[in-house]
């Protein structure tokens, strides 16, 4: 995720740059084809640009309003896993006298915010969970095909354990799994958006509309413009470009890029958070935004 | 669901294709007239197009919002029926400690994701739920109108059963039954999108007015267009009757068409997911995408 | 609720017939004054109609929008009574042995929400009440002047009667009273829809600037169109006026005319759901289409 | 609220009116000294006003949108008060034997409500409080800077006595304490919307551009239309100025005027459906619309 | 947060002001050197403004939109922790008898909000800890990376000390931990909002269309207005500036400055409340507006 506030652009250029210079080479053939060779048939000055430009602007929109929500969404469902997380520890620490079962427990939480990390980028979570837990539990994970459930399974599992030693009471033990169901609704969350893409013409219509848009333009604006054809026509075609990469950019935000979530970030901030919640002092640093990105 | 990132042309033109040769061809035949023929009463450059277009783009525009939220509204409930259903198998897991009957009441909960997938589509549940459950089961809600409602009956009769026996406490039995009704709500909140349409209105009058628009847009333009009147008219009217399908694909998300949400997957994975849960491992693969499509 | 997918003409035209066709006698008699009588002061092609239409459009637009969020609110609260009604029996039956309360209570909450029907359709509840109730609660809510609530607090009361006599312990109590509470909320929302109407400026507006608009457009047309006047005038007139009746007939979806939300349908479903889980099989059939509605 | 379906002409002119006088004036002006005094240099016919009109249109728009969902916030959270009574008076009946508690408690939450409405509206709530509830607790809560939470403080103060001397068990005084959370979110999200008005530019920026749009629309018109110049542009203006107003009118709902969200007819009706709920019936009337609005 | 209701001019410009001068001084510019100097090449009175402008102010639209819902749910989120607040206490009066721990967890969920406002502000919350809090506890909170957290695990564990004491039910803890968890969320939510900054496309791609735009107004009028051009121009590129501010100024709500959601005055005013219900009354004074604005 992008946070600085300045206009960057580099990035800008990285991210419309090569369209654009697609288009500017066009617009600069049309005008010389125009205007330096006279095909007077190229200038339609009567083609319905404004017309086709609201209808593109509209459906673009309506696209980058539903990626934005998308994206939004994604980051309020990691919000919700940093409030249940931060709840269930609560709860732990009010309702049970057994510190072991605490930290144990305070761990596989931190470990299972990983896991559902590195399952949504489709990366192996074992580097976290192996220095967060013992052995013998990511024995037991390790061939789940979907290992935060199963450490939530596992974390179940102990809670059993304690409520028949009467570690836990009853009561206490559904308050603790509310905490948990809370948890398990966020993570489903977050698996629809990453399996469930836009509906696949939100993402190519407004691409296809734009481009025969920006093809357009030079045609229907060198009759009059002339030689200023490909300034006005490149202005008019980059808006509508960047118009569009707002929304491509932001409809999948658990893919890696550099405008994701920072899911790092949140699931590090809960891991200091929690330890502290327990009186654990020695984490891992915060992580830090740099050049203006926070991962 | 359409899950590929690329254009497919071939699919784009089966959705819009026929309408857009029949829409050629009428502007053939317009230019054809004036063109050909000089019948130049045809030529109407003063219809206020830009007008109609703005009005015929803000009502499609309307109702492709609606539909939207319909078609992503059906994939979060889907979604609740996901977590909820993981929720109901950890808390039988963390509350009850008789093996058998989490055996049996997730395969049960399986059986009702199966049940409800066919009741949507308005399909036999048949195969999915004697493959799951007992033939006694299978025989009692065979009746029923509603299978997937007659099956959650059947697990809270199994419950209060259970709870009788002592096998789980009133508490736990709370908990359980506050999962079931998430699940009922998820379930009645899938019929109601499946049993309400969008308002006809908002269905008909999008395609009404995209199409009288695209038989005004070649009269509209021919006197300025002239021989490139088709181009221009069928680019145009393309926009529009590609702008409208967007909205018509996505209204109705439980009919079996490839732009449903995938309820094949999600009901497949469920039964990988639960299973895994209770340590069952010999499960059906889960659904690949295919050709770009996921079911 | 019209359901049938294709477009029904005579439907239409009865919603917008009667305006479509005042206007299109006066664009008649514009008409005939400009072309035939050389009236030339009508002829007013400088009127900004494009700008109007576009502020027309967009009121209307938004009027729409908050229509069919009512329209689509009152669906989800009635889908509400069906999820909250299931899963209040779901619960009598996990949570209680007593068949006959389970009978009686289940009967209670049909005749429950049949009266809720009844009650903002300010239609007399009787016959449906005098169907399912025995005579002595019939007589008790008889003057009651909110009767379903007449009723929820007589099944409250009987529950209290339930648990006092030992036959449904505290915890099942508080599940119960959470169903019977989120009963209670679906039904103050539906009382809100009913009683509190679009603000009134967004019915009136829209309404009156659509007529206004209509009275412009042969006037800043005639000058171009002339003969086809009419023709042009009376399309986007309609389109207009078409735009505007959808809001209009969205807006209140509780008022018993052919565009609500099919209330019968749904209480008549409930009916047979409910006495499905209770294993009761002798049903008044549900509710069919009839004529692409349903009610 | 004004609830009379037809228009009100009086009633908008009385909100629309002095606005369009002024404007009707100004109107006249420029046509006499354009077309009486031939200052020609006032008729600018290359103002870009639809671009102008189309960024007005939408910022009243957006404001529009924003002022209609407090509205519409104000009147559910008014409606979550009405459910949520009735629930806990409900809860009341279902959970307690002691009919003394239910009738003393059930009138504590009617004055509850009509002190809400008092407070909303800063009017002070003696004369409500003190026809329901006994003397010694109006002098407790006469000096409170929050009058409707101090009443609702007394209530958990009396449960507590109640639950100390055996009346009220755990359970039941926890779904209790539900209900009182849920009015406290209600209560707050009223104070909320009361407290923080929309931000000032949504106010003042709409009002300000719509005037300077009325001053340029004779200007820009006045060439082409003459002497139709202030008709035209008075209709115009009057449907920028109209929009405007519904959003002010709209977007504060508690201060006293007829645009109000109804609290009076709610809290009375409050009062009579909790007074039946226990079977009291000496009630007063329920408030009726009275030319056209309910208060 | 601004609460007058009358225009303030001063305000506005100091807000506008800056840019409104260089974009005049700019138009000018343009104006001399095309009618004093007679460079007739500036005038390109072709340029698509109206195109243009419509697609900067829809992206200015959608970015004001999700910059006032931040805004708007800032504030709501805020609104949630008055509540909770008032709920936790609320539970504690009703549900223990110990008015010591009454007062002293009071105490310190007042403690708990100042905290969580210092903290979003980034400013060290301990005045106001010194001022609530025993020194023992809040020494054991000062090296706390999140300190509104740290209080919050601190009132679990009085909570739980409270428990095995016997002073507070296993239901009624379960009670008053929903209320925590509730504080939680909300706190969440709030750290959600500062953390993450609208995506930095919505902040940057208004502002350089808006002005790309102001740059191109006067070239495309000046053939047009020629010495009006500055007028028309500037109150155009005002139009547009004004409209990007709204939202620059609503995206963050916690940043102190006269546009933040008002939190101060928040937080006092819990104290007051939440010291009223307990009957403490030595409060500081409520936080009034001065010159118009609430902080």
């Amino acid at each position: 995720m992008i946070v600085q506030r300045s206009l960057h652009l580099r990035r800008l250029m990285a991210s419309v740059g090569p369209q654009l210079v697609v288009l500017l080479l066009y617009d600069l053939l049309v005008t010389y084809l125009f205007v330096g060779r006279g095909w007077s048939r190229l200038g339609q000055d009567n083609l319905p640009l404004p017309l086709l430009g609201t209808a593109v602007a509209l459906i673009v929109t309506l696209r980058n309003n539903a990626a934005y929500a998308r994206w939004w969404e994604g980051r309020m469902l990691w919000g919700q896993i940093v409030n249940d997380s931060r709840s269930f520890v609560r709860g732990l620490i009010a309702m049970t006298d057994d510190v072991a079962l605490q930290i144990r427990l305070t761990r596989h939480q931190v470990a299972y915010t990983q896991a559902l990390r590195a399952h949504l980028l489709r990366q192996p979570p074992w580097p976290d969970i192996e220095r967060l837990l013992p052995p013998d539990t990511v024995a037991r994970v390790r061939t789940a095909a979907n290992v935060p459930l199963a450490l939530q399974a596992d974390i179940a599992d102990r809670l059993g354990v304690a409520r028949r030693a009467g570690l836990v009471d009853a009561i206490s033990m559904a308050a603790l799994n509310a905490s948990l169901s809370a948890l398990a609704s966020a993570q489903g969350g977050l698996e629809r958006i990453k399996n469930t893409p836009l509906p696949r013409q939100y993402n190519q219509f407004p691409r296809l509309f734009t481009q025969v848009f920006c093809v357009l333009l030079p045609l229907g604006m060198v009759r009059d413009l002339r030689l200023f054809t490909p300034l006005g026509s490149a202005l008019v075609g980059f808006m509508f470009l960047a118009l569009d990469r707002v929304g491509v950019e932001l409809e999948d935000p658990f893919e890696g890029t550099l405008h994701d979530v920072p899911m790092q970030a949140i699931t590090r901030a809960i891991e200091v958070d929690l330890h502290q919640m327990i009186g654990q002092t020695s984490n891992p640093p915060v992580i830090e935004t740099r050049d203006g990105v926070l991962n």
